[in-house]
């Protein structure tokens, strides 16, 4: 048996303890992480050092060094973070529907928690600790397999919340870390079979692509946006500006940021200037067709097929006139990536057309496309946003985190 | 492009049409496909003939070669079962729950269809027309792979199907039948990511196993079913052999048929000979445990750790004596499938945590297994029953074959 197996297999004996734990004893061990992080701060920036020192020498990008830094206040974050999980609703146990068959058997849904479930991330230390709570309040046993640029923080993180766990009465291994950050640790939990019920992979769409491919375990495909904000010939010119500058500059590194803006060619010639003069404020780069660069000039890059493909994560868009509904439609769902879209219209039939046709897991009318988040739509803190059909779509809070069983109340029944 | 990539593509273009289409429209088509089966028997009987002999040829069993066959009054029963799916309630277009958030913004949670779903199966052409049906109603393209004992009466049935699905007014390509049946066209379905949206394989543990292990698209996973009837101490002696009786006996070849009986050491020896005379009327044969042997004698083989981990499909059943309650969970959480079990007691606290405890699909108290089915559960006709825990779990109605998108209705909103 390998040590990943023995981890699984750990896993799985601490979920089968998890399953039946109530709210409140969950909710304790919650509430002790939450303090034990504020107690380790020594111990976790400490560890944090070391990352950072380690990242600095291999010449990491000043961007993911910061991603990468723990600081007091974000440790205090982090524990804020896990004492809203505790304030959520338990979504385990609760009975969803309970009917009365003709035959008298009473027979109900239930939710109950997935089991295990793995995590494979990057840079960033604090998923450690947000993946593990959210899984915990679920009821699920959780595997954590981050990047080897966090190694240190995220082991002084886990050990922390390991040691909250136990103290609070539950099996530590509910919570554990991957030691291998190798390469080939990722495919050993790819074939984890009988120990892992799900994997999440949350990170750039060539870790997702490698894992949704080689994956046996089930998996729930997360993260890659590649939005369009849609101008429909009867737009309010105001509002359509307003949301695709919120849509592209207020976060442009996020998977719900427009990528493409789409413009009626009716009111191209009205709209692209105005929009420009905002996205001009974060010097946005636009690359745009024929008839955008006809409208707004040279210093707009000609854009190529492969650009509407892109998700930039940058101060980077799109541009494309269209000649309408139709077409604008037929792209989207051509170059989208079924993550989050959004029409600005005063046209009924246009927005009810759009939500209707618009295959993706957001479809927006006259909004942003950047308030596609679990906090946003009223479900708490999230572990992703899967932009897959099956079991989930769209942000994932504790809800996505659970699955349902049949419970049957008989009196002898026999089937005939 | 492969033959199997062009009818992913027909496939996935025929599903965009119907993500949209009315109840209305479906409907039409599902009554005229009815028709269409029974005016065509001619057609159907005669391809049937042709799989009937090739497989008398071959040397089939008996019982094999009695669910290939077709004749007048299962060909009625097929299109019957299409009139049942078009009365069933559209599963389409119901937004679950909508609300207004604090910023204004109106989100809802839609129902919408998954998109195309390939199913892979083994000998019954019946399964040809209900996967297709169901998955029309739920407006989803369905590619059928079936085996290849029944290759020319499947294509007649899809032939039917289209025909009547195109005079309907909808893309013949919603219904579509893979032409290859070598285990190499298995394969190429699994790797049809950018088409398929879902694989739901029917068939035996050995078609099931490679599929999830193979899979690059999304699979769910059905049908293997080693389930168990727990009788605890408390248990009503008569009820609890009428219900063992029905759970072995009543149809021993299905997947919620129980395959292996677990005995409280308190009532074995008054239980087990009224158990052993129900079950000898069906000549059953019983693999049981040290103890078991002691009471019931030398007839009874003894049982391996393997008869606990099979799924017998036939008259046999293994016999176990548990010392309570804690043994028989441990038993059933380790040698289980997680598809169908029941305790019989008159135990208040036993029933609850059996119920609790026990991780599987469907838990009972006091009835027989063999109620795990879209049809008894109330939900209409199924496409087979989930073992896994993600997206469906138990018995797979139309409900279980869409999925939901986000819609949001705004006036202009942005993130701050």
């Amino acid at each position: 048996m390998t040590d990943i197996e023995r981890q699984g297999m750990s896993a799985k004996k601490a979920a089968s303890v998890l399953m039946t734990a109530g709210t409140t004893v969950k909710n304790a061990a919650l509430c002790a992480i939450a303090k034990a992080l504020e107690d380790g701060e020594q111990e976790i920036l400490e560890a944090n050092e070391k990352d950072m020192a380690l990242a600095k020498e291999s010449g990491m990008r000043p961007a993911l060094l910061d991603r990468l830094r723990l600081d007091s206040k974000r440790i205090r974050a982090m524990a804020d973070g896990v004492r809203e999980v505790a304030a959520l609703r338990d979504p385990v146990g609760r009975v969803l529907s309970m009917e009365k068959r003709p035959n008298g058997l009473l027979i109900g849904r239930k939710t109950v928690p997935l089991g295990v479930i793995a995590i494979i991330y990057e840079a960033r230390p604090n998923v450690t600790v947000d993946a593990a709570v959210l899984c915990l309040k679920a009821g699920n046993a959780v595997i954590l397999r981050g990047g080897k640029e966090a190694f240190y923080s995220n082991n002084a993180l886990t050990n922390i919340m390991r040691r909250a766990i136990r103290e609070a009465g539950l099996p530590e291994d509910c919570v554990s870390l991957v030691q291998d950050t190798s390469r080939q640790s990722v495919n050993d939990i790819l074939s984890l079979t009988g120990y892992v019920d799900v994997l999440i992979p949350r990170g750039g769409a060539g870790l997702i692509r490698h894992v949704v491919e080689n994956a046996k375990v089930p998996v729930i495909q997360t993260g890659v946006g590649n939005c369009h904000v849609y101008m429909e010939k009867t737009a309010d010119l105001d509002m359509a500006a307003s949301i695709i500058y919120n849509a592209k500059c207020s976060r442009p590194s996020v998977c719900n940021a427009a990528e493409t803006l789409l413009v009626d060619e009716d009111i191209a010639e009205a709209f692209l200037p105005k929009a420009k003069a905002l996205l001009d404020q974060k010097n946005t780069e636009l690359r745009g067709c024929d008839k955008t660069r006809a409208i707004l000039g040279e210093s707009v890059v000609p854009a190529t097929e492969e650009d509407y493909y892109t998700e930039f994560g940058d101060y980077i868009l799109a541009v494309k006139v269209v000649s309408g509904l139709d077409e604008a439609i037929a792209h989207i769902n051509k170059y989208g990536s079924s993550h989050s879209e959004a029409i600005v219209t005063e046209n009924y039939t246009a927005a009810q057309r759009f939500l209707d046709e618009i295959d993706a897991a957001a479809v927006y009318v006259n909004a942003s496309t950047r308030f596609t988040d679990g906090g946003e739509f009223g479900m708490g803190a999230e572990i992703g946003i899967s932009t897959q059909k099956m079991h989930a779509r769209g942000p994932m809070g504790l809800e996505q985190l659970t699955t349902t069983k049949f419970i049957i109340y008989g009196n002898g029944q026999v089937r005939v």
